[in-house]
């Protein structure tokens, strides 16, 4: 059986301006990982990891071309941000995520003593920053990190959706 | 500064009757697997991986070894059951833990879509299959698992209570 083709991805990466490194730069930069997993026919979803304002890990979702369950954006970017600094506790690193972080990559987060999440897209049927339930919040957690969602939303979203409505109609080859 | 040597682990692995292979058969191996992990010095906690009542998965917790927050016994296990059969989609196998899933692996299991899983400890601060909270039952999920917690209960739990002791009176080389 041929692999289909992805179907094309029709969006362009961003090019924010490096001289101002707010909340909206570093997403915009995960969302052009979001398209590299589009264009490797993943589930568009990147990641960056950012400290003292420079990116120490960009990941996009692999769980396909790698065939591993755990190979999402965010996990893939935790552990390269880890290898980075040298440490895999994380409480000075901003996770930037386009989707709001699924149960594992919320509770990796939590595991990684994130010192912030920051998310493009919220999910209602499978985040775990506040959407379908909130790991940051377990009574007993010695880790809790503020979450920002929101941030270039329709973007993100726009993607996500456009990528799921193009595999319903893309044809089996 | 010399790291200083992990405190001597008092317990033996187990040797468990290949003839009869049920929940405590799976379990004792993953005990074998967090006693690998105590003598690394890292947490004692493992974890098997069996389909069709073969193992097809053994880990142990290597967060600081490998210095990845990421890399917990559970994790490491489900990616190697998910490279060893060829597809990350794990419904077919059983995903055996010395101790209640943390909120990370627990996510991960629902994203492996692993058929079941077992564990040894309740861990009611950071478990997360009923602990502190269930992963397992998020309500528009579309996956769900059979949960046995309490295999095993006594010898993981002292393995990991004996751990942490060693622990706090282990001085600083």
């Amino acid at each position: 059986m041929k692999t289909p083709a992805p179907p094309p991805c029709p969006f362009e990466k961003l090019h924010p301006s490096e001289l101002q490194r707010d909340d909206a730069y570093f997403m915009q930069l995960a969302y052009n990982q979001a398209i590299d997993a589009w264009r490797a026919d993943e589930v568009p979803v990147g990641a960056i990891v950012a400290r003292d304002s420079e990116v120490i890990a960009r990941a996009h979702n692999q769980v396909v071309t790698t065939g591993d369950p755990t190979a999402h954006a965010e996990t893939i970017a935790l552990s390269q941000a880890a290898a980075a600094i040298g440490d895999w506790r994380l409480n000075d690193a901003v996770l930037f995520a386009t989707k709001e972080p699924c149960p594992m990559c919320s509770g990796a987060a939590v595991m990684a003593r994130i010192g912030r999440v920051v998310y493009g897209v919220p999910d209602p049927k499978m985040g775990c920053l506040g959407g379908a339930a909130n790991l940051n919040t377990l009574p007993h957690s010695n880790h809790r990190f503020p979450v920002t969602g929101g941030v270039l939303l329709e973007e993100c979203r726009a993607l996500l959706q456009a990528y799921f409505a193009a595999k319903r109609t893309t044809p089996i080859a």
